[in-house]
């Protein structure tokens, strides 16, 4: 109960996202449960291999160290290549993963390592959903944290089409001209 | 993408529990995320035959009704039998998960359903999750909604202590000599 009372802070960590219906910012908490959701409701659009209900496990899981390290913007100065983001995240999966019993712990924290690394087929769908909804919560509201971030069409692509054509190719190219259209409009 | 918006509108419904910092009300978003932790967390608990998976995806959808009828709370005047609201749910669910592509809408409704008739092994350990969270946030915020509806431990027991022997047995045996303490303590 340590642990699972520890992760509700998790709705403390506000994310730079707005919620859909634009009143207010989205926190961490409710986010991993928007992606769960995604991975569900998109598994036809998986790679073939994917296992959707380790796919949800991880997403699950995924912010958790936010409880600690706090969430750092896709698009803030620096977000790209932050080591010291990383340190920060590792030192908070040591300190909540080890609130659990240590099998269960491992394995919890092993799920968020294969997240993190980026490299096994699950992995790399629920890094693109991760990087999926941001973008359809923005279009849907009239373009959201790209605003405040004063981001144009060629940062979404580098940072954020990136991880999902490499996880899933076809949510991005549904994605993609519907992001060219929005900046176009600008 | 048009469910998914839409679900994202969850965010929204406010809960009649605090969050585990005390600081606001819970909404119903960050709530699902939350069992579904909880299940993942305490599947060990599951009493034998039931799928985590399946009730992991059963936690992420229980209450995307609540986008059109609201949240009821637990204690609230009417809230054990009430008709107009399992009527008003019933036309939510017709409404969002219609939402979805036919076959993928009648599968989420399935799983809806078989939560809400709370028969099926994973549905009794989904509902006693739903009823096992709540009290645990109580007692971490000193009291919560029990004391904001002037709750006893006789109608915890009832109300709540039914669901969650019936789906989760340990659980309970876990959680009620705690709230009894609680109780006592007042």
């Amino acid at each position: 109960m340590a642990f699972l009372m520890e992760a509700g802070r998790l709705t403390a960590v506000e994310r730079a996202t707005w919620t859909v219906d634009g009143a207010r910012m989205e926190n961490s908490a409710e986010h991993s449960w928007h992606l769960a959701l995604f991975a569900m409701t998109l598994s036809d659009e998986a790679p073939e291999g994917v296992s959707i209900d380790r796919v949800i496990r991880m997403l699950l899981l995924h912010d958790l160290v936010e409880i600690d390290s706090g969430d750092l913007p896709f698009f803030a100065d620096g977000a790209e290549d932050s080591a010291a983001q990383a340190a920060a995240e590792t030192r908070a999966a040591d300190r909540i993963f080890g609130l659990l019993p240590p099998d269960q712990g491992a394995a919890f924290r092993a799920l968020w390592d294969e997240f993190e690394a980026n490299e096994t087929l699950d992995a790399r769908f629920a890094k693109a959903l991760d990087r999926f909804q941001p973008p359809n919560l923005n279009l849907a509201t009239g373009g959201g944290s790209w605003t405040t971030y004063n981001v144009d069409a060629e940062m979404v692509r580098r940072r954020v089409g990136t991880r999902i054509s490499n996880g899933a190719p076809s949510l991005w190219a549904w994605l993609s001209p519907r992001i060219a259209r929005f900046f176009t409009k600008d």
